[in-house]
């Protein structure tokens, strides 16, 4: 953070101003807004709410949140703030903790683990009542080493447990074998290439082994695999180079919208029809999928339940070490060959 | 809000333990952390560190706050957190924020003003030291009545001056003029029809405006108007509304990224291709435009620049009521005409 100077704020209107204006005490005054611990007859906390309307004063809920221990926010950090699937995630957590009268304080990391510490700290430093992390890392612990343990924390678009926190995740094995398994059984395509991303995950994705697996089930052999970024150009730049094989495949799991709206990009740049040329499933189920050109059938993510689970973790704090996981859900549009276009 | 219950939060580290651990008084801890306002000795000081390092004692941000009479932190309410537009702006904002040690405060709306009052006073409760709002109104001065007037406001997505408030807008007018003037002027089109928002808004949008007017200064009749929803859906509805007309135009200015991807579904379920049957320019400039199909030829709004404005804005409030208004840039792609896909 720079130094540059801030201005002070504009005097705000005290406790004080308002017992002045009531021609009562602040002790009077808190009482009438804490409805306690004693009373105050009527017509004199008519009078001190009068004066609060009047003077438009605002408790302080700093001053609150020292004597109560709590903050009411919830922390966010975001690592990829870029990608719908996160900002329709945290739109849905904001619902969420607004609902239990916390605000959320967002910080957008942009895809380093260094970003990610340095906002994690901040966001401790503010005290707020917990942290809701979606990591860049497929490895929290980088992350965890540097975190104070007092406060409570989920993991969010977690592939695994984290061991020691709470997490939630959608089973993206399980998404990825069903996306394929559409491909291989209901349109019988022989080779299904993969655009998946996790280029710095050793064992490869949960998604990529899904797309294995399937392959295996049904009997086929491996398709053709590009690693990529998460992201629009990384599905671009996978979807070019899967169809520019000798022998391209006829179908294409994409293991994000993101990817997929890339890889229909590269495809249409080629000439090809989608679904008659290349048929094409995502994952995810953000509103983008369901605009693109043409609209993808995916295996959904519950977004809605997962955002519930994620708050309520955060807050009851009643389970610090479970796994909730997920399972997405197979939405049929145009882009496998089910409707034709 | 619910009053749900919410479990105490564990005992945190004070600077109470600092001290016994370091065997100073809670006094020269303070001055170690706040260097001052007395000299500690360096042996001594050496030890504080040691402590704080040891229990990893984080000091209370909003002690802090009470004291200095800032929270360091920004409140932003999104009247439409699920327009991209709005998410690179704020993903923008608190790159800006964070630059100045002030972290953001998100609330997201979710389209009508009683909302957005909510959230407005939940924000000013927590003190935020300003706050940036983009809102669904046109008309500031229905949410502006509830407001406290002892914070820094600025609006942002301003189509024009907010009296007696600081705001940040891009010239929607100009904008739909330079995007009409390229299909008439570059493009030779005569019948160019629009697909805008602001369906509630009385004397219909700026850019609506802007279309009017250059159709008028290229000698053109007007073309169709379909006012929709500022979205996807909204655009997929106006699409159509124009394309079934008897003589349908043969080119649209959508006046938003997420409308035009709507009408770009619209056309493609009618078998029309883009740029050749329907030319299609757009505004905003947001990714989703670039990797729609075709992709869009915008007219982009400077999000980078708005949001250094407004972050500047609100934290030195030295310009209380300027309309800082910005010019959008012309960016070619295919659905104009110019580049054939």
């Amino acid at each position: 953070m720079s130094d540059r100077k801030i201005p002070p704020q504009r005097r705000a209107v005290t406790r004080a101003d308002v017992a002045r204006y009531a021609g009562v005490s602040t002790a009077v005054v808190s009482y009438v807004i804490n409805k306690g611990p004693k009373p105050v007859a009527p017509q004199t906390a008519a009078r001190v709410r009068e004066a609060i309307d009047l003077l438009n004063y605002q408790p302080n809920i700093n001053a609150q949140a020292l004597r109560r221990g709590t903050t009411e926010m919830i922390g966010l950090v975001l690592s990829d703030p870029s990608n719908p699937f996160f900002t329709e995630f945290a739109a849905a957590i904001g619902g969420e903790a607004f609902g239990y009268g916390h605000a959320l304080v967002i910080a957008a990391a942009g895809g380093t683990i260094d970003t990610e510490a340095t906002l994690i700290e901040d966001l401790v430093r503010r005290q707020v009542d917990g942290l809701i992390v979606a990591s860049v890392s497929a490895r929290p612990d980088l992350l965890i080493r540097r975190l104070n343990r007092n406060i409570p924390i989920v993991w969010i678009d977690a592939p695994g447990a984290v061991p020691g926190y709470a997490s939630v995740g959608c089973d993206g094995r399980r998404a990825a074998a069903m996306a394929v398994e559409h491909l291989t059984g209901v349109h019988n395509h022989g080779t299904v290439g993969v655009v998946v991303g996790g280029v710095d995950s050793p064992s490869g994705d949960p998604r990529e082994r899904g797309w294995e697996q399937a392959l295996r089930s049904a009997g086929l052999e491996q398709g053709p695999i590009a690693r990529v970024d998460w992201s629009r150009d990384g599905g671009y730049e996978g979807g070019h180079r899967l169809l520019s094989l000798r022998n391209p495949p006829t179908a294409i799991f994409a293991s994000s919208d993101l990817q997929a709206v890339g890889l229909l990009r590269a495809a249409h740049e080629r000439g090809l029809r989608v679904p008659e040329d290349l048929a094409v499933v995502a994952f995810d189920g953000t509103k983008e999928s369901e605009f693109c050109w043409p609209p993808l059938t995916v295996v959904a993510q519950p977004i809605a339940e997962m955002a519930r689970t994620a708050v309520r973790l955060v807050l009851d704090h009643s389970k610090p070490q479970s796994y909730e996981q997920f399972v997405g859900e197979l939405v049929i549009r145009q882009s496998c060959g089910c409707q034709r276009a």
